[in-house]
């Protein structure tokens, strides 16, 4: 584990002790990175005892293989990270990093694991958090696994997952009409009030907002490690990532600061150009990029059955702008049916059931791949975000399909699909 | 890989080539299981082995880390096996075995990647499968990976997920209006109209029932090999298996068999005594076992919402009593009631949300620890066989969860379940 040296603000580097929880920057609100020493870490932190120490622990170590770079906690796990990354059977440089495998079955498992390990480091006893869906699943199941109170905000039309996973899992559930943005505000006041009330400090809630706390982006940063682990610690040419709030992605750039700093990647290796995939139906990331605009413009009537993506403005739009413009990448937006169709496209051609938000990057490789800006053997590393089977409800309707329901149907023998048949 | 030394029949031990495709014994219609020249293995097949190729391999091999006791021929792979094994916070000696992590979101993803491998190898293009729903939703998946025609023939109120896999997944599906049993009868029947025909023999469906064929056993022993492996090469006390076809339990036995003959675990170690864990509502074999009798009854009327578990008769039914009585182990059944309970008790205490045929194996647990048959620091492993995320429609009914439906409700600020809330 590493010792962490001091938080520092992503907007005016100012330094904050990690000894407290902490939230923004006093003295601008900009999000807080995680900072280590690095000179002590080139020492102790070396590549080879990565793969080393996995393979001497009987248990799978998920993302905590990389705890040489985490934070000193003990780890709230429940298996995350470490998921499989899958080459495509039909374009030889395409490889699909499945974050569906995570408990959960999304990505935001890493982040919440993180925040929730920390939290628990600091003795916190309420967490709040607005959501699309699944940070909420997911800080609920963590939170649980801590013994730790989670105090859920979602719209009231997240798929039936989200909803099922704030109340098996205990927590305090409470559906919006509004998106998250509305949740998020919501937070915040409720937050807010109990303060103003003068509520004993250990019960006041703690806003686990992505980027409004220094730990989520930091488990995402994992996805970083893995990538480029994953294939012989080299960088690819381009990561594809499905960008709703798009801290994921920001994460990911972290990693690749921190392993260059290290020396775990050659100095002078090329960064991946960036692409970050969002739903026409919520588009504020690729609008700004496509108007060189430096931030995002909060989007009006967001709307998509991807309900990762419906972010009408995050709180990370400039710091994910300028990172796609750093690396050369893009950020484009794709509408429901291109989604729709590549999701039954990959599941049909590759065996592989993408969530919607994963599909509207694999969307975007295929536009890319028809207008040459990609070949298909360029080495590309595509996020899954989730798994399909997350978003049954949401894909068997945005497919209109009806199940059989007649139990008594004479039929012939065999049908494709939609007959029930009853057998002699 | 280990070359295939030949098939033997479970039950006349009669040999069989396996150069071609195979089905159950010609003699005796006994399951057949994959052999191997053991004498040769122990020679190659070296435990030490298993975490170094891991390690040297940049991407996770999953269950392909046993490729040196696992038949020749190039995987048909989505990321399939090495399942996180997660300590419980409450039980110390208690282990959940994490299948829900797989491809397709359960074990069954073990089995048709390892049948769906043979079969790309003996280049078979047609393959059909009767199913309680998951082992179609897999074998839907792992056909499409390998470019073969899946079909599928499940009863018609298998969970949403399984129906809506068959679809996205390009499947030829049937919904049945009756139970796994008459699936299996209509796929059987299929194919002998096809042989009556005279249909060419490349379009004549390879019927990959478990246990009428060899290699959806030899997946499943991967976990036997896994759960020894990530507890230090060493026995549990007990391993708790949901049984529907109870095909698991008979691979891990099988796996207990081969790590002893290969000198990977100590001669004379105590196997674990092997629990089969069904619902009151499907319990064949939990019935002839309390029954003293060899092998199983049809069961009347099955019904139970752990989907998983509604096989009225396994085909397998001998072998697994034999097994359970042998390790000095029980086969046992719960209500959905029980299992639902313990669907909740899981989530809330420990963050991990079991599938309904999980929470029938940690009912069992619970009843056992009651009576003190086991105590909290008895080495057990149970698996939990799926997502819960997999069963959001079948948990949600069974608890009777309606979600907020009114957009403009009028509701104080914060409701811990079903209010919605209107932003002001």
């Amino acid at each position: 584990m590493a010792a962490i040296a001091f938080l520092e603000c992503s907007r005016c580097h100012h330094h904050v002790s990690a000894e407290t929880p902490q939230t923004l920057c006093p003295l601008c609100a900009g999000s807080l990175y995680v900072r280590y020493d690095m000179d002590k870490l080139r020492h102790t932190a070396k590549r080879e005892d990565i793969a080393a120490r996995a393979s001497a622990s009987s248990a799978s170590l998920g993302m905590w293989r990389y705890s040489s770079v985490l934070p000193d906690a003990t780890p709230v796990t429940l298996g995350e990270g470490w998921t499989p990354m899958l080459n495509s059977k039909r374009y030889p440089g395409l490889y699909i990093k499945e974050e569906g495998a995570n408990p959960t079955g999304t990505f935001k498992a890493r982040g919440l694991s993180l925040a929730v390990t920390m939290a628990k480091h600091y003795g916190l006893q309420h967490l709040a958090v607005p959501s699309a869906g699944n940070a909420a699943g997911a800080l609920a199941a963590y939170a649980a696994a801590a013994g730790i109170a989670a105090h859920l905000f979602m719209p009231q039309d997240v798929p039936l997952a989200n909803y099922l996973e704030g109340i098996v899992y205990g927590a305090d559930v409470t559906m919006v009409d509004g998106l998250i943005s509305d949740c998020a505000r919501m937070v915040a006041e409720n937050i807010k009030a109990q303060r103003d009330a003068n509520t004993p400090a250990h019960q006041v809630w703690f806003d686990i907002s992505t980027l409004k706390e220094p730990f989520r982006v930091e488990g995402k940063k994992t996805m970083g490690y893995e990538l480029v682990e994953q294939l012989g610690w080299q960088y690819p040419d381009a990561v594809f990532y499905p960008t709703g709030g798009g801290v994921g992605l920001i994460g990911m750039w972290k990693a690749f600061d921190e392993m260059e700093q290290l020396g775990w990647i050659e100095k002078g290796s090329k960064r991946p150009k960036m692409y970050a995939l969002q739903a026409s139906g919520c588009a504020p990331v690729a609008k700004a990029f496509e108007e060189n605009k430096p931030a995002s413009e909060f989007f009006q009537n967001a709307a998509t059955f991807a309900a990762g993506l419906r972010v009408p403005k995050p709180y990370g739009d400039a710091i994910i702008l300028d990172i796609v413009r750093q690396s050369g990448g893009k950020a484009l937006a794709f509408t429901d049916e291109q989604i729709l169709t590549s999701i039954l496209d990959w599941a049909k051609h590759e065996g592989i059931f993408l969530s919607p938000e994963g599909a509207a990057a694999t969307a975007a490789y295929d536009a890319l791949l028809a207008t040459g800006e990609l070949k298909p053997t360029d080495k590309v590393v595509l996020f899954n975000t989730g798994a399909g089977l997350k978003y049954t409800d949401m894909t068997a309707e945005a497919m209109h399909l009806k199940r059989p329901n007649e139990k008594k149907a004479t039929l012939p023998k065999s049908m494709p699909v939609g007959g029930i048949i009853t057998p002699q």
